[in-house]
């Protein structure tokens, strides 16, 4: 398996880390690179999302991947040997979320320059990663069947602060107690205009639409 | 449905954590309370969980929950329902997890002196809850078969301070890549004490086993 690039990205030392984030995304906006957060629980598939979502896209944009966790380097190997694009591995010395100064230290070990399109993969978490701007240009996150259509009652801001929410593991919906209109309503509860995707990351099922709506995105990024 | 009580609890003033948390345990020994905190990732099906060993424990043990969640009150409603017994919301106010004098708070709302058993659901968060040590007497976890059997390497402290880990939705395993014992190989790597119990928490497949298991802790920590 290829080896990959680990990084122990320290703790930010910027107290308004709000400012810090509009200054990376003005900086990314220059350099034409456009970030995108992707958030979840944790194993609700954001790896093999971002294997097909890549898999899609990578003859139309060049594409790199942070992968950020507290320990291990399996979803960066995984990326790498699935797609075979830039992807190096965040090590987050424990902490629960990045912040825009930690997602700059990643960035710095990137080919920035030769990329329309960072992906990060952020810590496995509904909670803390949704209260941190990380300089990202849109923010999509993953709510898949088997956690339930509930979820957007019990962490409101995660839901509220994400463009699109794709609903993942739509294979296994027999399987569970998952309504996806009462999930839907739910997340529209939280957040009106956020677009809700079902996907099956795993066979593909849907992924497209999602993979559309980020190529327009970044086209759009890149334009203005 | 029946109405539960919501209680808004507080950030804590307290900087030594551990210490309060010993103190707490020391309190809760004084008066015959066993305190059990159970962690999780978002919808890995802690409330079903605790419904099942609920209904199996009841006869033997007067048992209270504390459910906490950042917002909605869904989970101690179902409790309450489900097993007619004193259940209280915890809402965090937006924290990631309880410390020592959060579930004081909440201690403080439930007939403690007439309880054997309290049991502390957490926000659903594999980070965070670890850092912080409730005051429990000990801690159990739950790892569900669709979040994968890689979590140990993600998510090391959550697993290395577990006494228990109950790996939830057995029966959808044929279903999802999870290898049974590559999760346990990985789970003791973190653990090597942690005793591990698959289960169904839904049908109550394996619950049984759980709830010997925590009978057993109650009672030496009531006899001692």
């Amino acid at each position: 398996m290829d080896e990959v690039k680990i990084i122990e990205i320290k703790k930010s030392i910027f107290e308004d880390n709000d400012r810090d984030a509009d200054k990376l995304r003005e900086e990314l906006k220059e350099k034409g690179v456009f970030l995108l957060n992707l958030m979840s629980s944790p194993g609700s598939g954001k790896t093999t999302t971002l294997i097909s979502a890549i898999n899609l896209l990578k003859d139309k944009l060049r594409i790199a991947v942070m992968e950020a966790d507290i320990d291990s380097d399996v979803d960066a190997k995984k990326i790498k040997e699935a797609t075979g694009i830039d992807t190096i591995q965040l090590h987050t010395g424990g902490m629960c979320h990045l912040d825009a100064e930690m997602t700059r230290q990643g960035l710095d070990n990137l080919p920035v320059a030769e990329t329309d399109l960072v992906i990060l993969e952020n810590v496995g978490n509904l909670v803390c990663p949704a209260e941190f701007d990380t300089g990202s240009c849109k923010n999509v996150m993953i709510l898949s069947v088997p956690e339930g259509h509930d979820k957007p009652l019990k962490y409101p801001l995660m839901f509220s602060i994400c463009d699109v929410v794709l609903v993942n593991k739509i294979d296994v919906a027999p399987y569970f107690d998952f309504d996806l209109q009462e999930g839907i309503a739910n997340i529209h509860m939280r957040n009106p205009q956020a677009k809700v995707f079902p996907i099956c990351a795993k066979t593909g099922e849907g992924v497209e639409v999602f993979t559309e709506w980020l190529l327009s995105q970044v086209t759009e990024w890149k334009k203005q």
